[in-house]
């Protein structure tokens, strides 16, 4: 099979599985789509433009995630709510056998507890993913967003 | 090829071809891609969460898919508008060659005569197809929607 | 590989490239996915239904479409906005080795300077591929939209 399609098909898997756990509340396997020594950013498009990456939220290793996650179900107070992510556009940059990076956009659909449905966030993600013996994992991912009218915390993972 | 990545190919074009006949007003091919032994159902997650699984709308044939066509074409009365189905995030779960369990989200955007595009319902599809001549088909369709406040009439399948 | 899947991921290569140069303000490469005997459109529904095709935007040629970009950088004034394209349901048409006729449902979420995203139109592209020296190019793309209420001018490409 061709082989630049075959790395769309597992990149497009692992982006699949990313949502999965993040939409239906299996928050504990997000973490081990990274591997250990891993970037994940949440930052605003503008900053990214102006070549300010402040991001509103940093995690420089698998560990923070795995504490961001513990701290999601026992300490953060926040409303009941529920993401829907949709991904379209995969775009694949350089790649080789133990590397890959990749980006595609994001749309962000929450229901709150009122049952509305709303866009919640849209932006694009920028990722690289590693080789690894369990398939690629996410060594870098950014999520650069374009909606700055948050309706709500930012609580579970984007 | 890598058959887990081709059984991905096959049930994305069988999930692709569901939203295109509901989306392009070709409803009667809508009931032919479920088996004549089937299940459809649309559960508010609510209940579904709680285990109580008290459908708004249940179909156990494909017979009563296709009553429900008939239905739509001559029966009801709703105002026109038109579904785009977005769908994102497939995971397949068990699966042989005989049968196959997936889920993945769903965003429908419903077009009224206003001509106002809006966020009609989100949600998850949580699927069994199996092996038939004709391809893979679906035999149990669950779609577990978060939108509870509905705009219009749940009129067209979603 | 099973020929048809093939060509499905090919298309959707093609599609993801196509959102990926517009969502990322690479609009010069735009017009290089056409073939330069090409049509582009973006039609209302009502009139694409009623069999009078008005459109809103034609251009019938690589040349014009390259025009259009460099009135877009140069001359319309318009506030910045960014287009986030999702796509979803393709489906495959008649196909043979030179040309494949292809549909499939778009969403634009559009982020205005206020940093509010909503629904800024969706519809249906209905598409002509054929194959060139650099893989598959548009030979027609007709867009065929549902939104009537649109909240800004038509400025970036649909």
């Amino acid at each position: 099979m061709n082989p630049t399609m075959l790395l769309r098909l597992e990149i497009q898997a692992l982006l699949d599985q990313y949502i999965d756990v993040i939409d239906n509340d299996r928050l504990e396997e997000w973490p081990s789509l990274f591997v250990e020594d891993c970037l994940y950013e949440i930052i605003p498009r503008e900053n990214e433009d102006a070549g300010f990456p402040a991001p509103v939220i940093r995690c420089d290793n698998q560990r923070m995630l795995r504490d961001r996650v513990i701290s999601l179900r026992n300490a953060n107070i926040f409303s009941p709510q529920h993401y829907r992510h949709f991904l379209s556009g995969l775009a694949i940059g350089h790649a080789d056998e133990h590397a890959v990076e990749f980006t595609c956009n994001y749309l962000v659909i929450n229901s709150n507890q009122a049952g509305e449905s709303l866009v919640y966030q849209t932006g694009r993600y920028l990722s690289r993913a590693v080789a690894t013996n369990d398939g690629w994992r996410f060594a870098s991912k950014r999520c650069v967003f374009e909606t700055s009218r948050v309706q709500t915390l930012l609580a579970l993972p984007i």
